[in-house]
């Protein structure tokens, strides 16, 4: 068995996928899961008990949302007893920002990649402040909830199927060259979606004041291209999975509680050690104090070679994660050292254009002892409250050493 | 005299302007010389013995789509003959990229600044390729024209009209944030005025079909911000003329044949000498010896401090005016050396959130012997072509020079 070929593989499957973004469709409808009274959220499996405050929102809000329960309390009953069960989206194709939750009836993005024939799905990105994914539930949150699912999921659907397919990987390239790094910094990417949208959404919306809203959500929303990107990057990441012999990380997720990796070679396992709590700049009236752990899917964008590790194409991301132009540098440079490659697709002007690290490889990070940097949004502990800030986190060693030991069990 | 106060009060007075975005109109409704057969043009003023191939043909185009000539010959017969007088841009608060030529029945837009109240002008850019301002003035071309002023441009107004100004010194530090440097590289700025103006569009707009192309127009011409940031520039720059002792540079323009600078401090002369032709890229099929000398107002932008002097915000620009990313970062540090100050709003991440140079002060660049720098496209250098490239260009030294004995005459 050679390692190195392995990694070669999968690295060139990651890179050469090209994920288009199709349609829009109902969780229920495409995600086969979701039958039922399901749910889906962030990160590794978690039984209730040990679930965060906002990951609990998430699912109490979704619960309430899809009118399973009349109130928080009945809401809490029935996701404690087990009569609405819960599972990691990365187990459905699905990646989800922060708590990541996805019911049935909610709207997801369709994304194909074109090269491997997999696909992936996300929810609809709703915006900053009090929202579902950061465990917010109030009747202003669902009633946002409602209208992205209601009123601008399907428009944009219909938008989507007026024409091409949109190309996630050439919007993501271009928006590196932007000064995005595709995960906290999604501006760029979000104007060139709303720039490629627009025009489509005029010509199918018979109703000119909601296509008015919708084009200014999306235009205002610096994360709207979010959910769709993360998508991509699980479309490239799961093309990349399952390559016999390759120690390449293929899912980086958290819940909120744990952080938890898979391995190309490894199959379904999951390898978890607690959730790190991110250091950043908090939102006045917040501190360090009221932080959850880190939490989310987003780190599928670390995984597929952008995010934290393409910082160096976005230095003014430091006025809101801390930090100075040169750390986003550094940060950077410093994932050179424990991934495989560099992308074909995703190049750095201010690096003389050198392709992204990517292909987390498990050897790497164990022997140097360099864990993937992340760039991340700061949830409160408490469920119903929401974002608090952002800022950088880095996982333990000890889930990549676990890692390594039983790969080196499974190919011995 | 204080020359030192003097500029102080002048480079304040450059980059506390704020222009903001009122509205459009004709050309003939808001410049007063725009009465009857006359036309504006870029850079200093010229006779049609000596205008340059670019220029003539715009003049000539704007001629024709005025229908005060029936064709070519008789065009060329009615500007030779001085029936149609023109005077530059810059003479009448207006600025045009390239030729510049603006006609009455032109659309343009009107920009005010909110602090001194002075106010600028310039027209609708009309995108890449064969267009008026690089020359070009055949059937698709005057067609385009009348596309842009009696459709789209009644619509921007319109959209303009319905809501708040849109505040350019906010949205060009943005887009220095996001990789332009707001001269060759516009494609953030014009994303960023595509999505301020959609939602409007959308909801004044009547005719759909008509929203769609227009907002597909702006979101897809990467330089649909370029006229406005322009007129931005020309606000800050004007507020800054006229201060009795101050050496600073207002404006730097070229015809095609001269490049012509005025000083703050020394009234309504010119001081020209002949334009430099640009080094840079050639698309296929173009070669330097196909170049016409520098053309254009758009030097406007390095006269206000953004432009080539704040390249280093914009390493991606290499790729289409030659050089590696380092060069631009260079260019800028460079520039710091004969401006006045740090601008307080426009600022580049990549140096720390520097201020960008601006405020070229003449002394400076004749005892250092470096003068400003400067980004620009390359137009064929016959009428009727258009644009063959795009790339950097230095004016000569011996124009400070002659400005700077003058300055000195003027205040001995």
């Amino acid at each position: 068995m050679d390692i190195e070929q392995a990694n070669r593989t999968a690295l060139e499957r990651l890179t050469s996928a090209r994920p288009l973004l199709t349609g829009v469709a109902r969780g229920g409808e495409s995600i086969a899961f979701l039958t039922g009274r399901r749910l889906l959220h962030a990160g590794p499996p978690i039984a209730w008990e040990r679930a965060s405050g906002p990951l609990r929102g998430a699912l109490i809000g979704a619960v309430l949302y899809e009118g399973w329960a009349a109130d928080e309390a009945a809401a809490m009953a029935l996701l404690a007893s087990g009569e609405v069960p819960f599972e990691p989206c990365h187990h459905h194709g699905a990646v989800g920002p922060m708590a990541g939750v996805i019911s049935p009836s909610m709207a997801v993005y369709v994304v194909e990649n074109a090269v491997h024939g997999n696909r992936s799905y996300s929810g609809f990105n709703e915006g900053y402040g009090k929202v579902l994914r950061y465990g917010a539930f109030d009747a202003e949150v669902l009633g946002r909830l409602r209208w992205i699912n209601e009123e601008m999921a399907p428009l944009v659907g219909a938008a989507l199927a007026a024409g091409e397919p949109l190309d996630l990987r050439a919007l993501v390239a271009e928006a590196l060259h932007m000064g995005d790094e595709g995960h906290n910094r999604n501006k760029a990417g979000s104007l060139l979606f709303t720039k490629l949208l627009a025009p489509r959404l005029i010509a199918v919306g018979e109703d000119r004041r909601l296509t008015a809203e919708v084009v200014r959500f999306l235009g205002d929303n610096a994360l709207s291209v979010l959910n769709p990107v993360m998508a991509a990057c699980k479309a490239m990441a799961d093309a990349a999975h399952g390559v016999e012999g390759s120690c390449l990380v293929t899912t980086m997720a958290r819940n909120g509680t744990d952080f938890g990796i898979r391995v190309s070679g490894l199959g379904d396992a999951w390898f978890t050690t607690p959730a790190s709590t991110p250091d950043g700049l908090y939102f006045a009236g917040f501190s360090a104090a009221d932080a959850n752990p880190d939490i989310g899917d987003s780190t599928i964008t670390e995984t597929a070679g952008i995010g934290a590790f393409a910082m160096a194409a976005a230095p003014a991301i430091v006025t809101f994660v801390s930090g100075k132009p040169k750390d986003a540098r550094d940060a950077t440079l410093e994932m050179y050292e424990i991934t495989a490659g560099e992308h074909s697709h995703f190049t750095i002007p201010a690096l003389d254009f050198r392709g992204t690290p990517v292909g987390i490889d498990l050897r790497q990070v164990v022997e140097l002892g360099i864990t993937p940097r992340v760039n991340t949004g700061i949830a409160h502990k408490n469920a119903g409250v929401g974002q608090i800030g952002a800022g950088l986190v880095r996982p333990s060693l000890a889930v990549f050493e676990a890692a390594l030991a039983a790969f080196a069990e499974r190919y011995a």
